[in-house]
Parts: structure tokens; sequence; C-alpha cells
């Protein structure tokens, strides 16, 4: 099972770094920004967003070609929201995944102007996929654009920079999450499943699906702040404690954080049941994103 | 014939500030994004750039209700990267129009957040306006994002910022201002006229028409710096000068500026002649570009 859905991941993975490159690789523009762009994107990553997409849509349908560029433009989105998220005036981050940010690498200015080119690039990209027809293509950009823009991911920047100030209860931290990074995983869910054929009924299951994968993965990244091998997560045990954050052992204790995960992992899957996707790699990746060591 | 342009230009402006009123105050979101968004896009200016898509409209057919929506996103997107050109980063500008910029009046981070969504958000508005025909909205989009991203403002913004340590030719400032500014009048004009009904032809006249207007508002934008008024401008004269900025009158001098810009307003002219529009509202804005004081 595990290997199975490794060799899947591993696949994906590439069909969706190749396309990245194609598709940045050939633009014509200034060089210090296309250098700036492809630094970011090219940075690494588990690339789990696309995976997501593309499992979503193999649950629906043997043809996950048509899903590939609406995987690389979430992939253009999620970049963005983390160059400008290490910047001085948001968190402050010099390193991402070992690797100084975007802004330490080249500059401030540069680093704005490279976040705010791949928003509108993924616009782009999806706009002229000649895979997809008109109807895909607005469908897709109308979620894309919600889950990301003031509704979506912004809305969860903002509200995580107001709560570091204070304490909040458990109802407003997973308020943040959802928006920061639960928005987008319900694009992938929904938009892979939708392009794959899903009917809407199963594609609203899929975003019950989505939402407690959001807090899966948050729940996770918390508890492996404590209980992590430092190597494996590539920074110290302890940061957030250290920092003050809203994490969900600081709110519920660790065992308890770890038994809501269970509880998320059970309602998780039975959304999926009734997606008629039970049996897809998206029930494996919930037991990946649960039980992942980095 | 000023005062018809005049009442044009009003009747649009308040059009355009009505949608955009309702677009924004209407918003379900965090109260200081929305409050940061609302303050920039409601700071006034002139709306040239939704005014001229309307009058690209007019000019081609009765109903210009169709073009609102794309209209108000371009000038969402227009301010977005004057939220972004003003940040400490780049610009470093404290005042615009008179009055604090975004990062002023809030923060930095609420600023490029800000930005973010309101450049999300265009998106967004385009691709669910019901007035639009699916084909329209991914054409409108198609543009929209070629215009605003890498190939196009972004790209002018980096090309800027490097100048700035220099002196460059008159073809490169010419580049620059293409890609800065005349790229989204290139797509205020022919997204105007698109959907007005215009052809392809008139269209691709339209947008040599849009060429030479972006740089006649770029050279009386220089001109104005040299021999404007203070209080028409809002701002001292002699600032280009002060900072060593590349301009018109600096490459050219003063008269040779003067004259290439009535050059351009007579050629301007000629490529409205071709695309039928002569006697349409765009040929009194580019006398009214050319000329004015403020």
């Amino acid at each position: 099972m595990q290997q199975k859905l490794e060799a899947f991941m591993d696949e994906q993975k590439s069909a969706v770094q190749q396309e990245i490159y194609d598709r940045l690789r050939g633009l014509d523009i200034p060089e210090r920004l296309k250098a700036s762009m492809v630094y970011s994107v090219e940075a690494g990553g588990k690339r789990l967003r696309p995976i997501l997409l593309l499992a979503a849509c193999q649950a629906y349908s043997d043809d996950t070609e048509v899903a590939l560029t609406p995987a690389v433009a979430l992939e253009m989105i999620h970049t963005y929201s983390l160059i400008h998220d290490d910047l001085p005036a948001m968190d402050d981050d010099d390193l991402r995944r070992g690797m100084p940010t975007n802004h330490k690498k080249y500059d401030e200015a540069t680093a704005i102007l490279a976040g705010d080119a791949l928003l509108t690039y993924s616009f782009e990209l999806i706009a002229n996929d000649s895979g997809l027809t008109d109807q895909q293509k607005i469908r897709v950009i109308q979620s894309l654009s919600e889950v990301s823009g003031p509704k979506g991911m912004v809305a969860g920047q903002i509200l995580d920079m107001k709560a570091e100030q204070r304490d909040i209860t458990l109802g407003e931290l997973e308020t943040i999450h959802t928006h920061k990074t639960g928005e987008l995983l319900r694009f992938a869910v929904a938009t892979g499943a939708y392009l794959g054929g899903a009917s809407n009924e199963q594609i609203a299951h899929l975003e019950t699906f989505a939402n407690y994968l959001g807090l899966i993965f948050q729940i996770q990244d918390d508890i492996l702040d404590v209980t992590g091998d430092p190597d494996k997560i590539g920074k110290p045990v302890g940061s957030d404690k250290a920092n003050n954050k809203n994490t969900y052992p600081k709110l519920l204790g660790l065992d308890e954080a770890i038994e809501k995960k269970s509880r998320y992992v059970q309602q998780a899957k039975e959304a999926l049941h009734r997606a008629d996707a039970a049996s897809s790699y998206l029930a494996m990746l919930a037991d990946y994103f649960s039980a992942r060591d980095y």
C-alpha cells in the first residue's frame, strides 16, 4: 500500500516538475525576474497540492493529463504565497527548506515582484491551456481566485498575523488554518475531481474530505514540532513553543491533539466513502498526511 | 468638443466608481484587509484606464454595460501595482495623490496583502461576471493576465528599477514605459473594442493607437515635471531632474520632446482612422492626454 502510494506520488511529482520547468524556462522575460521565479518554484518541496489535485482526478478518470496545468498553477500560487509570507514585513524568514528565502537570495523588491508575477502567471496558464474547454477554464479560475484571494488565503494570512499577538481559541485556530492552508487543499481536491468527471454531489463530499485533510496536516505539523526528528523536519523542534505560537498541542495537550487527529482521519475517510472514492489514492494520502515524519 | 468629452468622462467615472464601491463594500472579509483595499481603490485618481476601456467599447456599440466589470478589474490591477510600487523596498513613497500611501496608512504587511488581494480579486470578478459569455471571460482574462504579469507590467517594473541606477537610451526608456504603463492601456482599448464588437483588424489598429497613447501620456508626464503648475500636478516641479530620472526632456531636450509628442498624437489619430473610430471619444482622449495640465 505504502509502496504503491509512493510510486504514484513520485510519478505525479515528476510530471508536475517537468511541466513547471517547461512553463517557466521558456518565458521571454527580464533575466533577474525569471531567475527569481524559477529559484523559488524549483526550490523543491513535496508538491503535495498538485499531487492531491491529480490524485482526485485519478479517482474518477484514467486521464489525469487534463488536470496538469491547473496542478502547476496551484503550485505557483502556493509558491507566491511562501515568497510573500517570508518577507521581512511578514514572517521575516531567512531560510526555507534549508535554502535562503527569495528576498535573501535576491532582494525584497525582486521577491515582491516574483510573487506578483507567479500569481498572475498562474491565471494566464489556465486561461491559455488548450486541453481545457472554456467552461472548464472558467470554473477552475473562479475557484482558484476565490480560494487564494481576499476571502481565502489572503484572509488567512491577515488573521494569522493578528493572532500572533495574543492567545486564541481552538475555533479561531481552525478558522485561520482553514483559510490559510485548507482552502488551497479544497481547491486541489475539488478541481481534480471536477476535471475527472465527478458529480457535484461527489465534489461536495470531497470538499468535506479536504477540510479534514487540511486540519490533519496542520495537527501533524504541530505535533512534529514537539516530537519530530530535527534532521527530518529540517528545523529545530520546539520552535513553535519558543515563539509562543498557537498550536494544537498548546491548546489541547499532546495526547488530545493526537486523538483529535485520529478522529479527523476517520471522518475524512467517511467523506471519501460518500464520494465513492474510498479505494482511491486519496484514502492513502489521508494516512500519509497523518503519519508523515517530515 | 471639450465639454462633450468631459461630460462623457464624468459619466463613465461615476459608473466605474459606483461599481467599485459595490464590489468592495459587500466583501465579507477581515476588516483590516477590506479597509486597506478600499482605502487605495477609493483614493481617487482620474480613472483613465477604465474610462479608456469604456470609450473603446462605445466606439463600436451603444451598450457599454458589458464592459463595466473588466473596467473595474483593470482599475483594481492598476491600484494593486501602485500599492506595491510605493512600498519601502520599491519606490519608498510616503504620499500618493497627497494622501499617505497604503503602507503608511496601515503597515507594510497589510499593504502587500491588500495588493495581492486586489490582483486576485480582479480575476475573480471577471470569472464571475454574469454579463459575459465564457468565451468573452477567457479572452479578457488571457489579455489581462498577459499585460499585467511577468511579460507585461511586472517586467516593466523590474526594468525600471534597474534603469534607475544608470543612464539609458531612448529605446530603453520606451521599452520600460511600454511595459510599465503602455500594456495596461493597450488592454483597456483592445478589450473595450472587443466587447463592443470590433473586428480583429480594427482591434489591431487600436492597439497601435494605444501604444502611441501610452507614450503621449508619459511624455506629457515628463513635460509637466518641467513646466507644470505644482498646485495642479500635486507635486513639486523638477523632482525628476533632482532624482536624476530618465525622462524625455532629459534625453531629447524640452522642445524636441514636445515635437515628438505632437507626432505621436498625429500617428495615434491615423491608427484610429484605420480602426474606423476617428470620430469616437478615443480621438478626443488622445488630445486630452496630450494637453492635460495635471
